[in-house]
């Protein structure tokens, strides 16, 4: 254990990054105790907790000795800020995981750094560990958005193990729930990551009571998607005023089926690969559902540039850049790009998977007005195809004609 | 029915690429009375053919009056030549269909034109209609492989209808087997295609009696594939000498879960949106055991790049421009990365779904010797992180100082 | 020469693009004398016509039998919705060239059309070979535009050669200047394109008499750009109301130095390299202007992402494909990223060539409160970048120890 | 000043990478005195000394107190893994600067970290300061090849001023030039930067005087560069048996003229925005001259690819990325896109600029055989192209045709 290299005095006000766990709890008690600071706790709920579990941790905060607790409820300023964006760019990360902890991770960071511009606080404190993404999110965010306050991370500075953790809140005679679960669980709007055991190895699928979600629908169900210029509106003909209340629907319609139950493995910001399990039912059916409808409302190009951009999009959103201004030329583009995609999309939902049935749109681009593919059309004749291929494979004819001059 | 705009004498040597149905049927009959050429038909065979359909196509062939027919195994160059690259780039176009057909056409083409050249015919005739991407496909190709070679395409010329073609071969005493399918199947190496009803509208899944492989396992299964610099070369341990055979073992076992159904809407060469059936098990379950292999073993970058330029290959090549410069390009870049994707990959197959388990390599990046993501390890410090985010926003955070001054 | 494949009758009101030479001379008359058509001219001016020229064209039409004739002043429209978007993009094709013509003929199809529409013509004519890009532009914009309206392209379609154009003219007794220039000259605000003689081969450099501007400067000036938002705004402190006129001021000045002369070999529509000289000062000192601006004020990112976007977009809008909506969407990114592209650029001229000495922005990112590059700075530590030379190595590090293992 | 972090042993065998300027002097004799360590000086000669300057500094490093001295000729190994990528991929950071000293620093790394192996010395030290790029190249390309030798940094971590290393040295007896060049030069085989005064500000040209090549030549010269496969071997008809000795060559020709001078400003590595001035006549012009001659010989697509991939390669290689595997599969890219580049191009050279003639080559895709641009041919005909403009713009007019029926 080394010591907290910070040599602010006693009584800085400074505000904590909380989630009631192990190693915020740490956090207050120590800096309040052993330096002296006024600790300013704030939780923001990115669609992980309920009503009753962010008063249980606020009543946990001020008994461990918080001057003040706030809770931001950043459910929909989480959707407008990154999710719909990750949603018009259909972003998967490796083509697999859909950013669940990452995102949300940036839109905690902004909250805090704003609260802790509020409240004038000299420090701001975060719980991370020295071995994962997280630490590079919120070091980044701070430095960007509060240059000059000081950022404090006891765990990683102090190298503290659990068991110090533990032990030194008992010696405080704190009383919380020091048990470690099997998986550590990760819960939001955009999907829920569990990690543990079969996922520190390149091989092992979770087990079955590993997933927080239990399936407990078995026969298939068709449901109905509706967007409006890329954000989803309806299910099931249900208006939403929001699309995040769209979403949270979905997801107790999908999730007791198991979908979108899969191990991601990828490039953390600092260079090791890492593999962590998750569930995503509502987040997996909507980006195929919007994608699909855009396969009918996009042209080629629009479609081949989106997927570029929002690739890279997805990618440096989770390196923790998204304050970059090119994120925010990026969804401007995204944004433009939905102009069209407006439509029903049609699933079918089934046991640990789904499939897309169909989709409708007055924008569909296979309108059969002009012509269906494999039979003959008013639009234009095989005279026109055969001048279209003849030129069309011109400067190769031309490349190959040289070539073979050559030899 | 218009006259075909071709002036070559009668007697001239024309080489036909030719399936045994009723379009190609058609060209067989009607240039060898009507125009007196004599014709040399070929078939090229991609996967999709027994011997026995191949004895009996070359049967009805010669009774139909060609010169000669000549059956060409290309599955094991099909594979060397397009196959081999469509796995070590993942290539899936938009994201879904790995690119059966428009793969095996080119493999056709290429093989029909030296067909051509060899006989030293004077024309070349293909059956493809005036209202998808076949015409195209062929017609490049040969432009490009035989110029001065005269392309023939009397379904696309004549604006011939199925009726008309059945009445003229009826005229002329031919039998076959006039009936339309419901369904009209296409089937290779990688994979098989399903067009029909459903597939003509937006909406719409292919019914189950639609799919040419019937669903005849329910027990989950474990397989393990493993790959030597990104080839498939064992199946359960089981060695293939040529990754060809492998995917056709595979194809044994993963095809009765009815794995790899999907229906893929995308856009034509000609520029109208398309949607079409497939089933392709082996290919889907390759692509994604593949993948999950690279994001062990390669770098971020790697794997970034790989993306683009396979995006593009795939694109590229579904339009017919297999012959460009630029593919050969890729292809060596995609061929080197794959210098380290040697490895196992576990997969549980079910019905109608499967899912990666892990892999084991020796190369894999995400060994633990280098510390677990999520626990602190040797190589580097929390302090190294922390300098780390420090100077990774540096630029953005500069930006933000700037912009706050000037409001 | 061939006939001219319409069935139009007599009488039919067509649109013809007019510009006042041979080809477009020859399609009034004919159209006008052997297919009785009621012929309306309309000439797009994008910067390259003086009012007086633009009188005698239309003195001219009107001549030769046009029932109507109209000018349309295009300079600003042609700017706003094309040019502003190559300099926000810094579009140089192939590194080059900055698309003089390919940018004015695509404004002129678009104004050519709406003029089609509104007097509700059947057909539209415009009098390109079969041998260039404009043919596919016209065609292209005409198709997309007005479908349905017939596209007559006399030049085209009979095959005519300049001798068989005279002779007719002549025979008509029309006057004219018929004889043939040694250089084929297109002008219009973003630069003039020179053809002929040594562009017509892959060596050779135009001589001096060719260039439409002499040379009459010689010594140096030094001048000062101001943008706002990427648009220029003034010159050496002088205001212009609209863009447009700030550039044709520039071209004033840096025009007599010779400046933004060569010659550009690249892509056709059609497949062929085509090579072509042009002068083009003010786009040339633009271009380089606002680019060493935005690499003062904008992110390593966002000069990455502009630059492949912007090259798609030069590369497309060459070939024509200006209303595929990507290009809306491209269009969004580049306008929003110009938020801080404001302040003064400085630039030196001198006989044929000028040299950019550096900018002054409120905006730009090497202001000196962060840190001079090769100084010691306040901002972070050496050990900061130590730490994160570590860590930005990290996964590279992992993959070499793990290829040592191995060998 | 700070106290040097390393807790190395006195005795301990350590290998710097040597200069001879005030910098690495210090670190010789601070090692070396205070520290008691074995050092040994190691200069990487990247075609930037004559044999008399490394002749000098090898006497300067004995002097000093070097254990052993070693002098690595590293001008052909540099240009065989550096610079011939660079070429063949036309790389210009920001569209403007050759990397001259980015590629630079990271052969001298790559020697040195191989120097220090063979010698199986503890510690590699190296002379950066803790504010510019150079830094991170030597601290990554360490860390990655000599994984366990320590970094160390004596001018970065003691945070040392100008000032205090010449007054330690004076006191040490060192003789040596103390005073500060007007302008910091460094000198290699692919250009020359100068940094001082103008280049620490956003606007400023360096003065006539601050350039190392002085401009001696006035009267134009017409020069001819033969390329093989991408690779400059012949000038003026002149063979040499390794490119890097053209180059060379080509500089004492283009030199003189004052070519290939201008500013540069780009992102560091760290963050920040720098400005630096270079000089490099033989790079811009080989740049230039190779890409005039891929674009007659290359098609649309691989002038495309090349770009993205090489401008990519270009950032990351200035990023100190070289030992990325993404690096050697873009290096196959680029070789195999170098096949046809094959020809001569003819400059044309005056003071401050010139000018590319035009090329020769029996590859060139403009061959006249094909018909020439603008005028009839053989190939195809006006039809064809009618075509082909239908089917080309075919999505984009089905897309506005369903937009107007919205409306």
């Amino acid at each position: 254990m080394s010591n907290l290299p910070t040599s602010l005095p006693a009584g800085t006000k400074v505000v904590l990054g909380f989630s009631g766990g192990l190693d915020t709890s740490y956090c207050v008690k120590y800096l309040t105790d052993e330096k002296g600071y006024e600790v300013h706790s704030v939780i923001v709920n990115t669609g992980g907790f309920t009503s009753e579990e962010l008063q249980q941790i606020e009543a946990h905060a001020y008994k461990l000795g918080v001057k003040s607790h706030t809770t931001v409820d950043a459910v929909k300023s989480y959707y407008d800020s990154i999710i719909r964006f990750l949603i018009y760019g259909n972003v998967l990360k490796n083509n697999t995981y859909p950013l669940s902890v990452s995102a949300e991770r940036l839109s905690q960071a902004l909250h805090i750094a704003e609260h802790t511009k509020k409240l004038g606080a000299k420090a701001v404190v975060h719980g991370s560990t020295g071995a994962g993404n997280d630490q590079v999110r919120f070091d980044m965010v701070f430095h960007i958005m509060i240059p000059g306050v000081e950022i404090i991370t006891p765990i990683r500075d102090m190298k503290l193990s659990r068991e110090e953790e533990i032990s030194y809140l008992k010696s405080k005679g704190v009383e919380m729930n020091f048990e470690k679960a099997a998986y550590s669980i990760n819960k939001g709007l955009w999907g829920t990551s569990v990690g543990g055991k079969e996922t520190l190895h390149s091989k092992g699928m979770l087990p079955e009571e590993a997933w927080p979600t239990q399936v407990t629908k078995s026969a298939a169900e068709e449901i109905k998607l509706s967007f409006e210029k890329g954000e989803l509106r309806k299910v099931n003909e249900q208006y939403f005023s929001h699309p995040a209340e769209a979403i949270q629907y979905l997801q107790t319609i999908a999730g007791p089926f198991g979908i979108g139950r899969d191990i991601h493995v990828g490039d953390t910001i600092i260079g090791i690969k890492g593999r962590v399990g998750f569930e995503a039912a509502a987040p997996m059916v909507i980006l195929k559902a919007h994608h699909a409808l855009e396969k009918h409302v996009l042209t080629k190009w629009q479609l081949s540039w989106k997927d570029q951009l929002a690739q890279f999009y997805g990618n440096w959103l989770h390196e923790g850049q998204i304050l970059d201004p090119v994120m925010r030329d990026i969804e401007v583009f995204l944004q433009h790009s939905q102009e069209q995609v407006t439509g029903d999309v049609f699933i079918q939902l089934a046991p640990y998977r789904f499939t897309v049935i169909g989709i409708e749109s007055p924008n569909d681009l296979m309108s059969s007005k002009f012509g269906k593919y494999g039979e003959m059309n008013s639009g234009w004749t095989g005279e026109d195809v055969r001048g279209f291929s003849k030129i069309f494979g011109n400067q190769t004819a031309i490349y190959h004609s040289i070539k073979a001059d050559q030899s």
